[in-house]
């Protein structure tokens, strides 16, 4: 390909971005809550777009959606009761409902129109999960829901946008939220958030902040990270309970996927989770470093 | 706007682009034919892309119609039938129904589904254009249909994508078709092409050829040309006759078009016609060291 | 050559830019006024940058030097003395001194590195100019020098960077600054400046107030325009004079180039001027609409 | 900052590239081997490129050099003579420098000219490494040099350019060159050697080809990865020994840089060890369903 056509370009820094040259537009245009664009490309196949910030691509989300849900999940001794905060792909509800031991699934997307554009354009990536009757699928505020509810949730998943300033998401990475979120926790409840970007030239973004949030809130607070390439960088991804996390071997990671998952994994296992829990020293630096707390009334957003 | 984002890029040459931020991609996908864009952006409102080249845009496209159209129109005494090839826009057939003389357009656009995007995403261009009765719309091969009608013409406009190697037209710019063109020439009729750059860098891509083919088989050929911004450079009209093509003053255009248009021009008047008609030297220059003839065998393709 | 490698890009919009591929970058670095890169690419050969705006390439300089300098030229009965303000690249300078009638040019640039950056890396722009014993080159403010001259000129040449907020320049653009040059101006006297770009999308940057400004001081003020690709657009360039600018024939500017130029233009001629002073019909109306004047207090910068 | 000005462009794919905005470029020339560009921006600070392709920056080099150097090192009972092939900026040499074992290193770089652009522009990189006395620098081709010495080395480092068609280093990633470097190696001795990008999308343009071949060789061969911002990818980096290369716990290489190491070192320690080491499940995959083997005759090029 040459030069000529369209391309999607995404600033990492004021001074930096990345230029992927797009086939097609599957779909652009606004909704109620933010922007939306489905790209296609050669090199990452479809891509979901929101406010002009990638948010997962056919090539690679499963990096994504394996490291965010298999790790807390495993973690846990017997999840049965689930919540997702966001997810609209339907990428993280997938793995999710590979684990034998879910009942029952709740997962809340503010923005009805996303799941439905990534129901029909993203086909790949939910692969049929939003039919499952194990799902209650609702369209409302996170945050709301879970102050409201009476349920509590073995595992509860934050896959939500980037806290960006004006945008939908980010009342749902603070101390506040994470308040509410530990009163919905079952017995040995266990919640992971996706956490920005943690590579050498970002960490100190959000990941930090988000960190020493929850670490304030939550007596076990465990980060990690993976490499996507859509997003150019390493992906900051953090886990939290009330109860220690454990640490878990490469052959203990083999034997409860073997033993608790349905499918054939394509990136987690054994000694991935052992690269995705080996943080590099700057990040474990920054984090020693940083004095940010993420509340309600001061929070803390990503350029 | 910052960066980010999705733009256009258009090669001028293999290394020298335009970029584009585009605000909305309202159409994307493949004709039999073509690949057809149409974009939305801030600066240029919308723009139809065949192929990866811009072909007209919202904000300037009435500079090349008005400079495609109303030169031969008003060159020609009484015209009353006009042929269009191509102009799937609808911005040449606009044009040419402003002038009161005319009874019959003949237009002929080899991709229905171009023309009807066009009037679908395009109403600025076209306003109504289709809907004339004076108006014989027809979805075939320009050429073939020339070749087999028995009609003739007081004006035939080319209004065509480039002569581009694979492309659909190339063979709508060599000497076989200009002696088809003329077959179906009426008394005193006129022929004008656009004929691609005109510009310092390009004018030898094809201008300088395609007016020596025109120069080869009609006794009057005359040069011309406009800034269209969208294209970032000169563009190139060439008009042909068997009979000897007047030159027209400032007074006389402006006259004429007085007389024969029946609405306000935002382009074209007497001075813009100077303008239009005083070639600068190194393109006079370009055409006396030009030696191809365009023919079927041989085409010359633009870069 | 791919997409790989360095690019200047340049905003013509806040939407649009140009992208340039380039060889090699010969020199960037700050002078004491502004920032200078010289650039080589395939297509323009050397550029000259300053502030991250073009100001001329190898490949084009020709045209805009040509057809600011010749008009003002021939259109003086008997240029013996000129003054230039600007022009570092001597592109101007060369083209004054191809004028037999030529006895003293008095040239000032703000930027002395400026010129010998020139005079080091664009050869071709000034060709041994600024040797030619005719010439006196100071490095100082164009308008305290002229405020302070006894001196008057037959010919006085703008040949200045934009009006930018910021900039050298724009206290060179203004109602006071030209009554200064009136002042200075010998019977007969006609000065020109560069005008900024006079396309459809920006002939009202500053294009349509400098005329306005100039007209306001000047009983005689003629616009034109030439193409120039480096800059994407149409440029324009305004004449001046207390006595009547004369309006000359193709003819009439053949035989004053043919007796007073030394050499063989590459751009201006008979036709070329033509098309020069041949202004589309948006620039005329943009000059009738515009009523804004340039005054020192209240200047109007370029974006 | 906007979006005028000059840009580094480099592909990662034909599809998708980065996009650097560049303060200054400090050197842009040819060698007698490869062109080198030298780059300022706000966020590497100073970067290496030659033949268009990144090879370091100021602001993240320590990851890739520290992970170059250190795991070799400290997997060596006690180094004392070491071989650079490569590694111009001096970054290798800096981190091998500050192993208190180290008696003797012998650095050969082909291009003289880079190594001496490298001194004078990237002093942040060398740190005056290359005057320390242990070093011998030679200027010629690290194969010959290897194939004609008659001495042994203990760690053997190969820091260079990727195997690219028609570049100056893909003889040094072969069969043959390994079995060189492996009849210079000392009891105990290891070889590391940069393997190309270890992403999802690249790691099999040279990384497992590059393993396939050192472990048709070695006894013992250990693959691992680093993030590298400038590289936008995880980074190959592969060790090979004909003795069993170890595994080190945390605590063990904590000690090790304790006891062995001079200086505070910015990335490397046990726990960044124990992320190089656990390789995701694809790049496992990718060895595993590797076939090729890097032959003088038919050597694997990066794309």
């Amino acid at each position: 390909m040459g030069i000529s056509g369209k391309w999607f370009l995404e600033t990492v820094f004021p001074d930096l971005a990345i230029m992927l040259q797009v086939r097609e537009v599957l779909h652009s245009g606004q909704t109620a809550y933010q922007h939306v664009d489905v790209l296609e490309s050669r090199v990452f196949g479809r891509s979901l777009v929101l406010d002009g910030k990638t948010q997962s691509t056919e090539r690679d989300e499963h990096l994504y959606h394996e490291a965010l849900v298999h790790p807390a999940m495993l973690m846990h001794s017997n999840p049965r009761t689930v919540f997702i905060g966001g997810g609209g792909e339907g990428g993280t509800l997938r793995e999710v409902l590979a684990h034998r031991s879910v009942e029952r699934v709740v997962m809340l997307d503010l923005d009805q129109e996303v799941v439905e554009l990534c129901r029909r354009f993203l086909p790949h990536h939910h692969q049929g999960s939003f039919d499952d009757p194990r799902v209650e699928l609702l369209f409302q505020d996170a945050r709301q829901y879970l102050e409201e509810s009476r349920e509590s949730f073995d595992v509860l998943i934050m896959d939500l946008v980037d806290p960006l300033e004006g945008g939908t998401a980010y009342r749902l990475y603070t101390e506040e939220f994470y308040r509410i979120v530990k009163s919905r926790m079952g017995a040995g409840g266990i919640m992971v958030t996706q956490s920005g970007p943690a590579g050498l030239l970002s960490f100190d973004e959000c990941f930090t902040t988000i960190y020493k949030t929850l670490a304030s809130i939550f007596p076990s607070t465990v980060p990690s990270q993976v490499h996507v390439p859509a997003f150019a960088t390493l992906w900051g991804i953090i886990l939290a309970s009330e109860s220690k996390l454990p640490t878990l071997t490469d052959e203990q990671v083999d034997g409860l996927v073997a033993e608790r998952i349905n499918k054939e994994l394509r990136f987690y296992d054994g000694e991935s989770h052992r690269n995705m829990f080996a943080m590099p020293r700057y990040v474990r630096q920054g984090i020693q470093q940083e004095s940010r707390i993420n509340r309600d009334a001061t929070p803390v957003f990503m350029i």
